[in-house]
């Protein structure tokens, strides 16, 4: 696949439907070198899954029982966002642990939610049974052409917004983002894989070298929380950089995101910082340095209450 | 004064001390044409503030006995903060309606700080009484050239950044903000005032063609609450659009960044984006706007619970 020539047409089909997320560099994270960042928590649904979502919408043909995601939570929103935003019946399955504030943007969307026992695997399993049955077009929140060109267009995005850094820390779940990250620098810049030690199926992935399941759990599992990489993943990460982050480090991340610059974002979206903050991911002298930013759907709502 | 050469100056003076804070365009508010956004509340303590005070202490002879400040909290944050960063002690005082994260931003700092019953006004009063005290100098919040051109660097650095509108709102409480843009802007780009109906100084001063006391109440009084316009925004703003919103709209506003953008900013934050989505400033056909974002600390804080 010519993933460069995927994810520019990507971003032309997504123009107007997904968010340009501004950049801005911090000096202010308490590191003692600036971080550029990607606020990609801004986009529509509070997550990068939009990209994905409407890229896969808009090259398919949708057929008339419309589409069915499974998630965490994210893809899901988005998967939902973006069906009613382009008239698709949307069938949307999530773990319990999704959690209030992204269960509430689904419904908000009109889409036909199930919650399911257990974690992101089982609504899956639940989504493939509907796609079965009904014949509605699967949106797989990282393991298809289509998501992972879509979250592709973040990082060509990025670049042409002036992305000055040597390395790229992207957070990791099934691997959808960071295969968009790979796909579309190709080497031109490091990308440094980042999961929770609670969620870390690309790390154990290469470890193994071979996608093996994992255990998922933490404060991350409702966004990171996928049991396997996904193939394509796991196709383009062979020798890359991979770190891991406690729970902690992930929570004071989150932290210093707010009191730094009032950038409020779930577990999730400050994993990536984190490897930076708790020194999991150590920076040569002068290399420089950039975060995606991926996720800001935090519970509970802080305007809700 | 040279306003065009005070700010450029300024901007060149805190170049590496404020933080150069993003710009994007939404298409997400629920209006039916985009707003360009200038994230001002991912400054250095949450708000626009941090680049006066900067300015203030960078080009100014601090004496012996540092700094004095009054506050509603963002500019007493700001100073404190500045100080902090350069050296010099800091004594500040805020009303009590500054709220709990106002004051923890000020304590954070180590400078000695008074909370005084009433509003802004007092904490003024009490502030006035240290300098001639003490000797400290006096920070003003608005009122003094310093102020005024560092918070017009707000709008060159935008400017320097593709803004595009043809109008800027910008929220006024005792007017060093939008003193900044209109001696920036000097009638290059039309400046309209959003001022919440329970506070608006500079209003009742177009009203009565002097500066006169209001009262002050509502959500926004910890930041837009100044009883009386200072006297340099008063001259600048001669023929100026002012326009009122109520705490409804603004509360209104409040929840549309965060639901469309994950952007959590306090009341006076979204008052400004309220006179658009409330209808209060209505642009012409083709009108391109712009909205500056310009304070974050809600209270709660949402990660201190």
């Amino acid at each position: 696949m010519n993933w460069k020539n995927e994810i520019s047409a990507a971003a032309d089909r997504i123009a107007g439907y997904a968010q340009v997320t501004p950049v801005m560099e911090s000096h202010a994270l308490g590191l003692d070198y600036p971080v550029e960042l990607k606020l990609e928590q801004m986009q529509h649904t509070g997550s990068f899954k939009a990209r994905g979502a409407f890229n896969t919408l808009l090259s398919m043909d949708v057929p008339e029982a419309g589409v069915v995601a499974a998630s965490g939570g994210n893809h899901g929103a988005a998967a939902a966002y973006a069906a009613q935003t382009l008239g698709y019946p949307a069938k949307i399955f999530v773990p319990k642990l999704a959690g209030p504030s992204k269960i509430a943007l689904i419904e908000q969307t009109g889409a036909d939610l199930s919650v399911v026992s257990g974690e992101y695997a089982n609504a899956l399993t639940a989504a493939q049974d509907h796609e079965a049955q009904t014949g509605a077009m699967q949106i797989h929140a990282y393991d298809a052409p289509g998501t992972v060109a879509g979250q592709g267009t973040c990082f060509a995005e990025w670049e042409a917004q002036g992305l000055q850094a040597d390395t790229v820390l992207v957070a990791v779940g099934g691997g959808g983002l960071i295969a968009g990250a790979l796909a579309w620098l190709q080497g031109a810049r490091k990308v440094v894989a980042v999961e929770p030690e609670t969620s870390c199926a690309l790390n154990a992935a290469l470890q193994a070298g071979e996608p093996v399941d994992v255990s998922v759990s933490g404060i991350v599992a409702n966004a990171l929380g996928a049991r396997r990489i996904g193939s394509i993943c796991f196709g383009l990460a062979q020798g890359m950089t991979s770190v891991l982050v406690s729970d902690a480090a992930i929570a004071d991340a989150q932290k210093r995101l707010w009191q730094a610059h009032r950038i409020l974002v779930e577990p999730a979206g400050a994993a990536a910082l984190a490897a930076l903050t708790s020194g999991a991911y150590k920076p040569a002298p002068g290399e420089k340095v950039a975060v995606l930013v991926c996720g800001g759907n935090i519970s509970p709502d802080p305007l809700m209450g």
